[in-house]
């Protein structure tokens, strides 16, 4: 497994290359996402628990926790350059690769799945709190100074379809305001 | 909850100051930690039940993805500071401060609790995470060059004698073992 | 006295917390601060004595010297986090530590109380001088396109109200003036 | 075409991967590698024709600009991810796309592939020039401290089966001495 | 030869003191700006070529790689230094010692003034290929959000001067569009 | 004067040159070089009086603040360029005119001049802190991991010839005995 621990070292090195390639000097790594993806979740699953909502809040972090993990091994390929490969499909192989040391590489393989086809309450948890971390950093990024991020923005629309925006309208409106004296 | 969204990201921000003042090029910043603690803790709490032992895994995600929370308000103070600070007893108010807005801030805070104080098995094992976690860094930092940083495998000790040694006793002296080539 | 000279290099690896929290790509470091710092210190305390005003010259650039010094062993320790430590108090005790081999601790660090507490005209100068070079520090990141600064220039008040505004209001208003450009 | 100047402009922010995963600080952009194979390949092509060889400078000076400019779009994927994709088929259906504004996309593409299957001189040239350059920054960050790059070194393999050997051998071998002292 | 390539590798090192000055953070190199220049060098003399110009396509490309190699040697001295330096006298001495190694210094140097004084078709294109390389760039980095970059700007005169102007307008004047939502 | 306080802010975006093109990755900016030879100067300065020599301390503080603040308008011209343009006597005409707004630019060049050509006590006590600090970086660089720093060492032999080595024999051997270890 030690294998494992160290190639899980390269999210660390690995830039976003989707900030990257928009000119963000020093932009985060995939883990720096990662970790706050994960507290999210944790944050939003535990407020769907107070609200009377089931959830399996041990699945949904681990899904948060593995949703990039593929990356360590193929880098996150930007959107643009998945016109030519599946990213997807070589992910998941990757990852298969990776975990089959743990001896339950096909349970989190499994969980993975959750989270790319939105299977679960769990899956569209974290595909939730992903998609709105992402925005978070957007607006950071906007209020240090960085422009011509509104492509990015775009997602918001995706968050206002997702069946838990209902609980967490504040939030991502609350997000949408904020912003709004930085765009332009 | 925004306001502590986006104080997380702080985390993303702040340099662990251990590399840093020992002159580590760029070091990984608090979040990059967090993130493989995690993810370890997981993949060992997934494992200790292979093997049969009883752990709340739920509970060991929430203990490491919350044991350096308060660090984004207070930073990574480092340990010849704490010399002249209470440091766990500011990190403690800190978190309280910002977890409040929860309605949960008591339950983290009771976790964090498990992990400074090693109070429980989910606690231990985090801090057996955290632990390893930085000395497979530090292997990787000695392994691209760095130099000078012996002092930090003193903490090899401490992993020696936790009770969850004799679980993972390969993975730690497989370390070990792999440094050797790059100790001197 | 070799230790604190080495100890000092940790003030080249130390961010200035205020700019990295606020995102600021790559901050400047304490002794990038401390630089400027004190060579304002020299030309105002020049100028000073220009327009006829008795000063220590000496004094005045020895504490522009130290003011930032005990930073190399506790950190630069930001606001919001000061609300759970006693920065100051720790600060002290830390320099007390660190200048101790230099034979003249006592003498030092009554310097930087002078500073602190706003004693003699030189502490007065000095703090000026901080305050006004985190300004101009402002300003420039301001210039190359960070946002979101403006908490910073409440300082400006400061600097009105100090009894040395009367001589370098021109220099101050002046800052002000060519910052309006790229104020929002 | 100023699409196409943009998003070479690419390449200058995306880091070379191989260096990125070992842990090496702050590594050279694919812009950086890309333009000393140029210079080399401008070198070596006059050397060439000193030697009495024939061969075609001005192709070979395209084959080296060109030879790395897909990336722009497919970012520097590395070799483990590999097993997971198509890289080179992608690459070329990128640059397809990337290149059709130039009106000689076709041509342009051809000189690609004489480089990517080394079906002329000129393409062998450049080849050898993408290797050595590649040794030489491995020398270079070895010599600046960086620890474990030795599978790199493989490539010297290549080298000196290159029918190129014979006219480079003296440089080849240069490098390999100079570098000794810093081999372990 | 091999002292030359080493050499070579400071334009990767070096960074373009016309943006850091400016507070651009981790500015371009010098050897990512001689790449791209080099490639518009290569697709606009391609272009002049399908427009029935005669070019000298390897001249051309020779002069492009060639026109910052001096600065290996004596860095990126900016503009306000060179009232104090007459850089292009030592740039042409530097660049004589540095290529003397090749056997053609005189030649490569011939070409060099070409660029230098726009004394053929070939230098001319290379000088506008520089300064539109340095203009996409600004707008890149006001489009990331750098501000204060106006003074950049001025060089347009120049390129709508130039005689290659005629065949490049609507590139030129493309960018200058693109740029007016960025520019205050 | 806002304009030279402005001018001053280059000094933190100018890495110093030795370095950069030595390949340690990040190196100090001139600020930081500078702000540690002003605080040897004054350790160093003390020191020398408590021993009973008479030292002009105010005199030898400006003397090392003032010792780079040419290079805010010329850049750290590295070694090699300097054999292309004379350094020392760009840098006091680019001195003369920075410091003209003043109203003591003759005083501060005058001080200039006694540290370039050791005319004084006070300046030949910055000329040791400037070569000193260097080689403390040098150490720090090297026991960080960077290497091939041995050119730099060849100045210790110039603090050995000093006329204040006798002071501080101990501390410069002490540099040399504790970078023992690390030589190679």
């Amino acid at each position: 497994m030690l294998e494992l621990f160290l190639e899980l070292g390269n999210l660390k090195r690995l830039p976003r290359t989707g900030w990257l390639l928009r000119g963000v000097p020093n932009p985060e790594s995939v883990a720096e996402h990662g970790y706050r993806v994960a507290l999210i979740t944790m944050f939003l699953a535990d407020e769907l628990k107070s609200k009377g909502v089931e959830i399996d809040v041990e699945k949904a972090l681990k899904i948060a926790l593995l949703h990039d993990v593929g990356e360590a091994r193929i880098t996150d390929i930007p959107l643009p350059a998945q016109k030519y490969f599946d990213k997807v499909g070589g992910e998941i192989r990757a990852l298969e690769d990776m975990l089959k040391v743990t001896g339950r590489g096909e349970e989190y393989l499994s969980l993975f799945r959750e989270y790319e086809e939105e299977l679960s309450l769990e899956g569209k948890l974290v595909k939730f709190a992903d998609r709105f971390e992402m925005l978070i950093q957007a607006f950071e990024y906007e209020r240090a100074g960085v422009r011509d991020l509104g492509e990015f923005w775009g997602t918001i629309g995706k968050l206002r379809e997702s069946e838990l925006y209902k609980y967490f309208q504040e939030l991502v409106e609350g997000l949408v305001e904020r912003r709004t004296i930085f765009k332009k």
